[in-house]
Parts: structure tokens; C-alpha cells; sequence
């Protein structure tokens, strides 16, 4: 196992588990060598500490300079009975700011140090209590917006990726088994396969189907990615188009100010949405309007940045003032800069002036009135079968799915491996060429359980979890 | 003790301990009867669950419909000896939202009902886990933002304030059984004192050192609702006076989007600092100029509530301007409104025009500059000063102090009632109208320990907690 040297070895670390604020408790976890005989120096009482077995709550209070600083419950883990493996405390105190920070200080200067993100979960993962693709699902399930996105990361957790990548790689191994017996031996003529014995590759049917299995897992992180991160959609149209009241009545609830006056919304805002169980960012711009007001003119930027990253635009027309030649503009403007992004134009107040006729409109729009709420639900049943198009829902149904970009690479980078052995095969190029490139796609495999890693590839894995984690 | 029917007795509840969020863990709390019965339903191992004695910590996997929710450690306690004194679990599942809503659901679904604010903490309270006192300390603690204000409710929670008012009692119950004897049986002459043989009341002396220590309680609060909620400071001034940058300044990092444009600041902003401990919550308002633009009008009224609740107002001249006659039109008034409220004028953008002399400006003005820097120290000093002279540091001195209006309300009522009865006693009444008067003040300090209480004071103080609690 590699060496991280800013994580520190086994020192004893400490760190908020929960957000100190106003919520009832605050958790403080603490791991590490020597972790217990420091909390007794500020726990009430030491001796009930000191002879206490693992998995046991005492209820006590931290001291420090002689004062009481909070009424706390601290749950004792003995190693190796611990999420890190380590001697392990979760401190229960009080919420709120005060409590939390005034335990944190105690923990201090009795010679704990803050833990750096992703330390306890680093620790975990080098005491081999966790794979890294099971690492990487506690992050994902700390960051699961919807019930599918917890429910697959739990499957991870639980080890289904783990044993499907090892599975795969079990596989490969085989196939690369067979050719390095024949490359070592091979002046002693082990093998009774005529291919291999004339230094030919045989397992391509193997390693097809490996392949095939390789796809399916790096396909499903399409939909993954979407139950993890959301799809961003962004409100765009003139001032007054009704962008704001349409936010709303999709968010089901008073989050922007509405208002009549052209330029209102000076910034956009955000919120998740949840459609069939796909989470949506829906973003409510800035009005897209050419204004001479410096703040307005940031907001109109921010906007069209915005747009940029949309996934799905919804641009309103409104409807009352008709298809505007600014309109027009953006609309066209929208399909040239963003060809593969998925449009879909409303017609917003048909309460007030009906949707023309196609002909009439020239584009295909969809009826909607923000103030009355009619169209709403076909325009929601619209947008998910827009998303299922675009990102091939069928994508969902492997059995494991990939947690995280880094997997992804690294079964495409196995994938492809495979593949250009593959293409030498057939081109009849001998065994000492093809070798190297299945060894290949079996370290990519291990490198995603955590099997083979780097220093560098670790650090950077954990150090985006969160604090405390 | 009297019955809470909204709270519904001993039934088995659970709540979110801690906000679900993007933090590492979630802690969700369940007490009540039964609450180990319906665990098992849903925990990985029934038979452990089951079989565990109290102050343990399991591991194992929340399960519904066959399915794992999540991973989680279950802290069990049994009866007493938990927070509630009832059955208890903590269950410390994965942060996020999702892995703790999925877990609340599987909780519902086993007979779990949502705790309502505070009704942990009530049954704690109802089964003699704490005294009222103590059970208001544990919202103080929550809601704690300094940590002087950490300190004093921790002194409350481990029982000063409950001490404080117990040793108080008993010395009016002893000055009230000496009345009460004297009433009880007066036709037999059991008194050897000759003022109450006569009738006539003889403890002035005991009553006055009694309301003296309740005078300091009282007086107490009023340093303690600072510590508690912050003195309300509102900075204040024509547009472009530079108040967002000295809202900046003092916040010591951006928040605040500080551009040239008068108006910008279209709505305030709030932010706690601490100086020398006092938490202050500086408020940045809105542009106080008369505007046409309707979102802006909202924003100057807005700003105007705020200067009425302000505890302290920070008057902003644009030094490169000078004083307008809009500026001492509003300070003055701001004088007549608010005659007891501290008012700092301040003179920004010193470093381009520095502050003429009083005689010139007519007013005692603080130079700074928010753009340098220049003048701030200076002024953190000048508020800490005024905060202090204002509300009276020296009342801090006080050994036990209260935490609440409710216990505030309660010292008076019981120092009004001594008060009165020492009035009667000088006046030479007759020890049957003083003896009810000693009995109020006797009762208004049992309710503060909730020794007397009715259904509704405690049904409107526990549903003041937050959930979870």
C-alpha cells in the first residue's frame, strides 16, 4: 500500500459528522491511535474510559480548564471493531454552534487534530475495511439527492460493484493465465492448444464477452450520473414571459419573488425537483434582455453562462406580446450553439391569447399558462420523456452500476484495452504483444477496487469527501 | 403532574437529531415504549438487537421491503437510563438526505411516529430526567452562539440556576411556615415572638435579603438575552454612504456584492459578529433614499422596520458628499424615535475627506475609512462600549443566571409578591392578607423548576424546542 503523507499515518484526528447548527445534537468523531487515552483527559470520567469494552456508550461530561464544557454521550469503538479500524470515539454533544465548537476546542488541546476531508474513510479503506469502490459509495450516499441515487450507492456499499468487477477480472485473469504459462514455457510445448502453440492468441471468445460485460457497467454510469448530479434545466425567455411563475408552480412552492416588473430576477437561483424520481436543477434566469443597468447586465451574463451548462432549456414565450423578433433571435441562436442540447419552447398566458396554429408559430410549442396551472403536468410529462431519450434510460438496468467518473475511466481504459488486443488478435500478431495489453485491463480492474493504486490517485479519491467522513 | 395530550404519552417517536444535509453522518433518535420492539423489525439482526443490554452500540443494516436502506450503528438504552428515561435507540446513519429519509420511512413504516419540537426533552422532564430549568438550558444550548453563552446555559444544565432557586424557596418556606404555624393554631399562643402573637408579620428582614437575591437574578437576564440573541446592530445611511463595505469590513470577509451603483443593497442582509464575546448581529439596509423603482420602494421600507428594532444604529455620511440635509434630517429623526436607542455617526471615505472639526459638523463623529481600513479598531471599541454602558456589563457578575423571559417573568412575579407583602407588613396588616403573598412568591419559583406547573405553560415551552430534541 502506497504512502500518503498528508493524511499522516494512524494520529489521532477529530472532526464535526454532522453540521453544527441548530439541530438538536452534533456529532464529533475521533479515530486513532492513542484516541482513547487522550479523551480521558477531558472526559469526566477517565477511569470508566480507561476499562470500558468497545461498542459501549458512556454518558459524562467534557471538561476542559476545569469547567464543564458540554453534557455529552461518547460511544467507545476498540480496534479493530471500527469504521476506521482504529480505537474510535463518536462524540454525541449538544447542537448548535456553541457546543459543538466548545468540544471541538477540548479535543484540541488534548491533542487531537482536525481530520482533512476523507481522512476517516482513507483510514477505513488502508485498514481493508473497505474497498475503494465501497469507499466511494459513502461519499455517494452522503451526496444522494433521491431514493435511487441511496439505493444504488448502497448497493455499492455492500459490495455488488466490488464482486462485479472482481468477477470480471477473475475472467481476464484466466484468459491471461493461459498466455503466460505458453509465454514462459512456451520452447517446452505445455500447451496442447494449436493456436497458442503457434504463438497465437485463442481466448477471443473470452475476452468478447468480458467486453461485453465491461460496456454494460461503463454504460450505466450515463443514468448514475444523472440520479447523482440532477439534470440541469434552465427557465430562459424575454422579461415578463412568466419565467419566475413557472419555476414556481414546477418547485410546488413560493421560492422567487414574482413580480411585474421586466428585470426582477437579477440573479438566477436553483432548486432540486424531482420528476418520476429524476432529480432536475431547475435554474430561473435573469431576464435575457439588453439592459444599460450595470447589475442587471452581470445577471443577463450570468444567464447566458448558465445556459451554457444547461442540459435541458426551457425557453418561454409570452404568449400575450406574441413571438418576438428577439425571440426568434435567441431561439435560433439557442439550436446553432447548442445543437445536441434538448430545447423545448412554451407557449406561456394561453389564458389570456391562445397557442396559434403550427403554421402560424412555425415551431413546435408547448401550451402552457404559469398563472393557471393548465399544461403544467403534460409539459412535466414532456421534459422526462425528453431526459429518457436523451440519456437512454434503457442504460438503467445493469445490475451494478458505476458510482463515479474514476470508475468510469478506468473500465473504459480496461475496455479499451481489450478491444486493441482484440484487433492484433485478428490480425494474427503474436502472443508477447497481446500479453501486456490484458495485463493492462487487469490492473485498470484492480485499480478500481483499490487493489493496485497510487499515492496520487488516493489523495485525490478522498480528499473530496467531506469533512468527518 | 399534569397530562400533555398533544404529546401523547409514552408511544414510541423518532426524529432527526441532526439537519440532513452534505454532512458525513445523520443522527435520528427514537425513544418510547416499545421503541426496541419495533427496531428489530427493520435492523439486519433482530436477535442481537433484542438480547443487547443497554449503552451498546450495534452494527448493522436499516432493511425494508427486503431491501437494505443503509448501513448504520444503533446506540441502544434501556429504561432508565436514557435521555427520555424511556427505551431509547440513536441511529447514526450515512449523511445526505436520502439515506436519512429512507431510514425515517423505514421507521414510519415499523410504528414510529415524528416526534413533535421538543418532546424528548418533555419526557425527559416528565419522567424527572430534568428539572424545567434544565430542560430550557438544553434548547439554550442549542441555540447557543458565544461561547460565554455555551458556558451559562451548561452552568444551568448541570443545576446552578435550579440550586440558586431551590435555596431561595427554602428560605421563603421557612418564613412561610413560621406565618402558616402562627395562623394554624394563633387561639393557642404558639408564638414566642411578640409581633406574631400581636398578629403582626416579623420577617421583613429574612423577605428583603430574599428579594435581593432574586433582584440579581433578574437583572441577570438582561445580559443574558444579549448572550442569547445578539444585540441587533443596523448600519444605516444615504446611498453610496459606504455601508456595504463597512458591513464587509467588519464581517472581516464578502458577503455583501458592493458596487458604485446607489441603491444596490435592494433588500438587508444580516450577519453575526463578535466583539470581545458580544455577539452582534450587524444588519446592512437597504439604500435609504426615495425611490420610484418599486422593488427598491419595498426595500427602504423594509429597511425603516429594521431601524425600529434595532438595538443600535450605525449612521453612515458619505464623507466625499458631506452631510446632506437628507442625512440630519434622518438623524434627527432617528433622535426622536428612538431616544433611548445608541446612535454612532460615522464619518466614511475619511482617507478622501477627512472629518472637519465638530464645530464644522456639529455632531460628535467617529472618522473611519471602510475603504483603508482606517478608524475600524477604533470603532469595534466604541460599540463594545456603548453595548456595555447601554445594557450594564456589571449585572454579568451574578453566580446563577437566568436563561429564560419564562424564568424572568417568574423572578418578578415572586419579587413583586414580596414586595407587596413587605408594603402590608409595614403598614402593620394583619399576617392573614401577607401569608397568600409569601405563597405566590413560593409558588412562582416552583413553577420556574416546574416542581408546580400546569399543562399549558409546559405544553408552550417544550413546543418551543426544535424537533428532535
Amino acid at each position: 500500500m502506497p504512502e500518503i503523507n498528508s493524511y499522516g499515518g494512524d494520529s489521532p484526528i477529530a472532526a464535526f459528522a454532522t453540521t453544527p447548527g441548530g439541530s438538536a445534537l452534533t456529532l464529533i468523531r475521533c479515530s486513532g491511535k492513542g484516541a482513547l487515552n487522550l479523551a480521558e483527559k477531558i472526559f469526566s470520567d477517565p477511569e470508566k474510559l480507561r476499562q470500558t469494552a468497545g461498542n459501549t456508550v458512556l454518558h459524562g461530561w467534557i471538561i476542559a480548564s476545569n469547567e464543564k464544557v458540554d453534557e455529552v454521550l461518547i460511544s467507545v469503538f476498540r480496534s479493530p471493531k471500527s469504521y476506521t479500524g482504529e480505537d474510535s470515539l463518536d462524540i454525541s454533544c449538544h447542537g448548535g454552534i456553541a457546543a459543538g465548537k466548545g468540544v471541538m476546542a477540548a479535543l484540541r488541546a488534548a491533542g487531537f487534530r482536525d481530520a482533512l476531508p476523507g481522512e476517516f474513510t482513507f483510514r477505513a479503506f488502508m485498514n481493508g475495511k473497505l474497498d475503494l469502490t465501497q469507499s466511494e459509495a459513502v461519499m455517494e450516499l452522503v451526496s444522494a439527492r433521491t431514493d435511487k441515487g441511496r439505493s444504488h450507492a448502497i448497493g455499492r456499499l455492500s459490495g455488488v460493484l466490488e464482486h462485479e468487477i472482481n468477477a470480471i477480472k477473475q475472467q481476464l485473469v484466466e484468459v491471461l493465465s493461459g498466455v503466460e504459462i505458453f509465454l514462459d514455457y512456451s520452447e517446452d510445448e505445455i500447451s496442447a492448444n494449436a493456436d497458442e502453440a503457434a504463438g497465437r492468441f485463442s481466448g477471443q471468445h473470452s475476452v468478447r464477452e468480458i467486453l461485453a460485460r465491461l460496456r454494460a457497467l461503463a454504460q450505466s454510469w450515463r443514468w448514475e450520473r444523472i440520479y447523482q448530479e440532477g439534470i440541469l434545466a434552465v427557465i430562459a425567455g424575454r422579461p415578463n414571459a412568466g419565467k419566475s411563475s413557472l419555476f414556481n408552480l414546477l418547485l410546488k412552492e413560493e421560492r422567487s419573488i414574482v413580480t411585474e416588473i421586466p428585470g426582477t430576477t437579477r440573479d438566477w437561483i436553483e432548486a432540486l425537483i424531482s420528476l418520476e424520481g429524476i432529480p432536475i436543477r431547475l435554474a430561473d434566469t435573469a431576464g435575457l434582455r439588453e439592459s444599460l443597468d450595470p447589475v442587471e447586465k452581470i445577471g443577463v451574463e450570468r444567464s447566458r453562462d448558465l445556459l451554457e451548462a444547461a442540459e435541458l432549456i426551457l425557453y418561454l414565450i409570452d404568449g400575450e406580446a406574441g413571438i418576438t423578433a428577439e425571440d426568434t433571435a435567441f431561439i435560433n441562436e439557442l439550436k446553432q450553439t447548442a445543437r445536441r442540447k434538448p430545447l423545448l419552447t412554451l407557449w406561456n398566458k394561453a389564458d389570456i391569447n391562445p397557442l396559434p396554429s403550427p403554421a402560424e408559430t412555425g415551431g413546435d410549442y408547448i401550451s402552457i399558462s404559469a398563472k393557471t396551472g393548465k399544461g403544467i403536468a403534460e409539459l412535466e410529462a414532456v421534459i422526462v420523456q425528453t431526459i429518457q431519450e436523451r440519456f437512454n434510460a434503457a442504460d438503467e438496468r445493469a445490475a451494478a452500476s458505476l458510482g463515479t467518473v474514476r470508475q468510469k475511466n478506468l473500465v473504459e481504459a480496461a475496455a479499451a484495452a481489450l478491444e486493441e488486443a482484440l484487433a492484433l488478435a485478428e490480425q494474427g500478431q503474436p502472443l508477447d504483444l497481446i500479453a501486456p495489453l490484458l495485463r493492462e485491463a487487469v490492473n485498470s480492474l484492480g485499480e478500481i477496487t483499490g487493489e493496485v493504486s497510487t499515492a496520487d490517485i488516493l489523495e485525490e479519491m478522498f480528499s473530496k469527501f467531506c469533512v468527518g467522513k
